[in-house]
């Protein structure tokens, strides 16, 4: 089952087992974190697009009878998404299909989708940019292979009226990320920010927005700090991660 | 010195007193939180727009050699301001106009002042809006003479190239903000969200911008949490209010 250089890590807080790799992609914090972010639907369809390894539909289907599809252009990550799925024995809740977003509307009708999560490349693929020499790494991390606004303007295409859209992303992108979601149709409607300790700048963002939803209505939720002073995770982080 | 039903307040952690009065204007934490947010200009020409009693000025005037001028439309409120600065000796400091925004121009040239700081009304003035009967509070409080658009073009306008805009106001119209903000040629630049208790959302935003700014590098500072459990103030707004 697994490949050279896997190994078998444990989500202790949703019981799931995911084949992590440290040469291809292993999932961060932030998958945990837009896991437990959205507002879920209890059935329907949600797809995890740019799904890397699975992380996020892996944790979410411990939350939701919906079915749940995994988009991921690389195919030895696809692969992992796959087995484990099979280690979860998920494959009547989950489908992988190892495809780039472009060639998504193949597999899902357009106005389907009651939520998309993603967690997309975090950084312009600017000339000056400097990549992982690991192309996994390169494409999951930097805006390679498609970019914030296709991720949007895919999101709101699958997404139905009402349909939810929900991202992690970094909070020095959050103005572009605003005008892509409402240029798109999807009205942000919640914004949460991660600070990496008490008294620092917020480094991670999570948003939700409606597919034709009212402009009206914005919130802020209350913060969320991931270490305390010593560096070790805080109570809430720990639940997602340990479950206490 | 002081008019019926005026009293004399005191901010212990700037050393500043101010009259105040129930029947039309108290100043609230939001005035003592804007004070101590932006980012203070040492010499030059910070103005307040809609300065109510003036207490943002006052509590700006300990941090800055700045000249400081104060807007305020409210003849009664703006007598309030200007008692408050000869009972604090800062007639050579700060200046209060008793005018409408809309005529500001006749006393500050445009692309002249280096901070422009406001505590505006938050509240559309919507038909079905339920506003205080009392004509001070309603004015202060909801967009009757004034509103978000007017504000901004108006500090757009009076601020120096590279001047800083800085303004507290409610997280439901920050998108808004942005917008208007953008729209008047202030970049925003860093956003600080208040939260009245840990795990609440947020119910006070400070937003402060660059007039003609660089559209990157956006930042969301530290979050501020008002109240502990026990509704006692949290060490940070403690130290605004009393300096320790």
């Amino acid at each position: 089952m697994l490949q050279p250089n896997e190994r078998i890590d444990q989500l202790y807080a949703d019981d799931i087992q995911i084949i992590q790799s440290r040469d291809v992609f292993s999932f961060s914090l932030d998958a945990v974190l837009l896991a437990n972010f959205p507002t879920i639907p209890k059935r329907g369809l949600i797809v995890d697009l740019c799904a890397g390894n699975g992380a996020v539909g892996l944790f979410l289907s411990r939350k939701t009878s919906a079915h749940i599809i995994q988009i991921e252009l690389q195919a030895r990550l696809a692969d992992m998404a796959q087995r484990s799925i099979a280690l979860n024995k998920l494959e009547d809740q989950i489908t992988v299909y190892p495809i780039d977003l472009k060639k998504m509307f193949e597999q899902i009708k357009p106005d389907s989708v009651d939520l998309l999560v993603c967690n997309p490349p975090y950084f312009k693929n600017l000339p000056t940019a400097v990549k992982n020499p690991n192309p996994y790494l390169a494409i999951a991390r930097h805006e390679i292979t498609t970019d914030l606004d296709e991720v949007v303007a895919t999101a709101s295409k699958a997404l139905k009226m009402n349909g939810r859209f929900a991202m992690v992303h970094r909070p020095d992108r959050f103005l572009e990320i605003l005008d892509c979601m409402r240029q798109h149709r999807i009205a942000p409607k919640r914004v949460r920010f991660v600070y990496p300790k008490a008294g620092k700048e917020a480094n991670i963002l999570l948003i939700e927005g409606i597919k034709d939803g009212k402009a009206e209505g914005f919130k802020i939720d209350p913060p969320l700090v991931t270490y305390d002073e010593a560096g070790q995770y805080l109570a809430e982080v720990r639940g997602m991660l340990y479950g206490s």
